[in-house]
């Protein structure tokens, strides 16, 4: 049953799993008594803390343990803009960043930096976007759900040179190894490289301005109250170190792997867009989005099928709002799969699963009656040169797929416009015209919803 | 080796390591995922707030579990305090809360309610506090230094009456029962139950106005940020419901050897007071304060002689600042020690612990050449009625070393002036004439310090 979700949360390391157990019976006690029970958790809080510093490339004293990488991100956030407060409340981020920084970014002013088709952003453009009164600069160090690598160090140095510190939220990368660049604070999460829940890192380098916006508490020097989470803290500082002594070897197998998923699924797959930097990116993840499915069904038959995926769409998600990362980028969020491979993962697992899965996109297909590719090109003879397609109401791929059955029935120069009151259809009726050569044309406000406007071109 | 600081942290109970373990293979992925681990993450995290609501006496919806028992404190009061923020920004709170909650209300317009000599509160005083712009009210349900057991329900009566909602931190008695009442809103501790670091538990009763303070989350309802814990949520609630289960014996049991310890220790060592009260207290736990001697020495010589135990008095804290719940009861804090029972302890472990104190009190008075027990009441023939003691620059507990030695050297009706810059001596003074009936006749400003009058009556 191969588990290609590791983004979302790796399995427990089994290092992780033998220090967790030693360190249960060493680390319970407060490391602030003076007993021996404390002293013993002291001793390990230390030794953890050293090999933590030692993986992230920092200083001991320039890295707090928190109880989550989302902790890590909130705190990390509002201490940085607190200990400028003085320059002002402007934070620069990527539109890309994970909703833990957007979030805590919230009540601030923010400035999303664009990114570019593969979801990178430039330097320059994060450069511009720094002004008088910008407190923090925000830019995660590869993407959550399209793995392209981030230039972290040359935006470190833009915002260096602006006197603007950068926050770098390097919760998907660091199992690969450290964060290059003169970065000003930085955070992680141990969930992510096989360590235990339950314990984030914050780094805030030396110099760095920074006044903690939690209640005052001794722990982690004022940076993360809480009693200390020992046993957690030993483990996850245990599987980093593990993971970066296997990440050579297992980056080279894993980009491997990925690079046959990239070059096969637009093989087996008709109406396929792969997104995400094909280079510069993690190297064991791939996302690609699939025409005319609905992300959930897809995801629940591949379920079944034993292969347990993550996705971007807004089908599969509480509020029915696509990805804002896909959105950032403009690419197509229907249908959307991310497949992260943990570490270990078997080939014939990969292979098994561009067995399963062309079968699975085309049941889902079938069953919500797509238009069969290569598409509607050599429709012909209809009456006028506009149609109107009512897909209010319905959501995502319907709207979509109600475009592409009738696109055919216009001339070439001819436009169809499709009504629809889902989220996902402004991002991914664009996004179908960029994959099928038709030009979007824009959308206008209809009642009980948009009307986008699609011209015939081939 | 006996650990005697359960209230501090308590050893991993054998259930909540068992649960732990099965959960680390069953709990380790996004209980948010459609897929088969992410469904059985979710299981698990159900059945554990299920398990966990039933202990505490509330619906599972209306529990939160956060990363610790400190950010349950700070989210919960944070969110009570914004929740009713159109009726003020007062607080009221016991005078002998712990540093967590005392720390979140920071910032606020905070009372603290006043307890009498064994740390108790009053219904009636802390109805006294409550104000129009009274936002929010809180109580702890026993007291983490010295064991005393709060009038949480009639507190709770009296809140409700008011319309303010009181919020209990249930951290020390959580493992013994429920707290009774009509609280709203109530935290709770993992370690300190016997269950793993980084769990907390929150509880906001449906109807109390609440707004999170942290940045928007899907986690937990949105009441506590970050990827949940699940396999050290699942060991909580097993632990929380295994010493529910032996709560009933082992608190009897217990009960029985603090009060041998309560009984023997001042008929052991000489100048001890024992505090808290002796009735409605915790069953484990129990605190006494020996004049003239250093608080860490003695915790140091008990830890060479194998017993872990914790102190309130300045001498073992960073800030040199005694306890503020002694100092809140008005008792003595130098030679401060706490001891608190785990569950299992052994009987013959507190018999030894009696056998070793006085050897160790002793030696330590002997080092400090502390005067001989009865002290100087035989003390006669002073030339005049009035003594000054130059204590400036002594740290605890020098000051009343030094005036326990002179008292005798002036005649009854006569005063002895103990001039200090130590914040102990503000406490330890007063409570060494309570203890030797002498009288306290107030304190003045001088030159680099505090002059002290006692006038000696005995």
């Amino acid at each position: 049953m191969p588990y290609f979700d590791s983004a979302s949360s790796a399995p427990l390391h089994p290092v992780a799993r033998q220090a967790l157990q030693a360190a249960l019976d060493e680390g319970w006690a407060d490391p602030a008594r003076l007993y021996r029970e404390g002293r013993r958790a002291r001793l390990l809080l230390d030794a953890a803390r050293e090999a933590a510093a030692d993986a992230v490339g920092c200083r001991p004293d320039e890295l707090f343990f928190t109880s989550s990488g989302t902790r890590a991100v909130h705190a990390g956030l509002a201490g940085a803009m607190a200990g400028r407060r003085r320059t002002g409340r402007h934070v620069a981020v990527s539109a890309v960043e994970h909703s833990s920084v957007l979030h805590a970014a919230e009540g601030f002013d923010v400035t999303e930096v664009p990114v570019d088709r593969t979801g990178a952003v430039s330097p320059g453009d994060f450069g511009a976007a720094l002004r008088p009164d910008t407190a923090l600069a925000a830019l995660q160090s590869a993407n959550h759900e399209v793995g392209t690598v981030q230039p972290v160090a040359e935006v470190a140095g833009v915002c260096r040179a602006a006197g603007v510190p950068l926050l770098v939220d390097a919760a998907q990368s660091l199992a690969w190894g450290r964060v290059e660049g003169d970065w000003s604070l930085l955070t992680g999460s141990a969930h992510k490289w096989g360590g235990p829940a339950g314990v984030g890192l914050l780094v805030v380098r030396k110099g760095v301005r920074y006044a903690s916006q939690d209640p005052a508490d001794e722990r982690e020097s004022g940076r993360a109250p809480g009693f200390e989470n020992i046993p957690a803290i030993v483990a996850a500082a245990a599987s980093l170190r593990a993971v970066r002594e296997e990440a050579a070897g297992e980056s080279a197998r894993l980009r491997a792997l990925v690079d046959r998923i990239r070059a096969r699924v637009p093989e087996l797959v008709p109406d396929v867009e792969v997104v995400g930097d094909p280079v510069r990116r993690l190297p064991h993840l791939v996302t690609f989005s699939c025409l005319y499915v609905d992300g959930e069904t897809v995801l629940h038959e591949l379920d079944r099928a034993g292969f347990s995926v993550s996705s971007g769409s807004s089908c599969t998600s509480a509020t029915l709002a696509p990805s804002h990362v896909l959105r950032a980028m403009g690419v197509l969020s229907e249908g959307n799969v991310r497949v992260s491979l943990p570490p270990g993962t078997a080939e014939g697992d990969v292979d098994r699963f561009l067995e399963v899965l062309p079968g699975v996109v085309a049941g889902v297909r079938t069953h919500l009656d797509a238009p069969v590719s290569p598409g509607p090109y050599a429709g012909t003879g209809a009456d006028a040169g506009t149609l109107v397609v009512d897909a209010l109401g319905k959501r995502c791929p319907i709207p979509v797929i109600e475009l592409a059955k009738v696109i055919g029935d216009v001339p070439v120069g001819g436009t169809v416009t499709v009504l629809s009151d889902d989220e996902a259809a402004r991002l991914d009726i664009p996004a179908w015209c960029e994959m099928r050569g038709q030009e979007y044309a824009g959308e206008h406000h209809v009642e009980g919803g948009t009307g986008y406007v699609v011209r015939r071109v081939d």
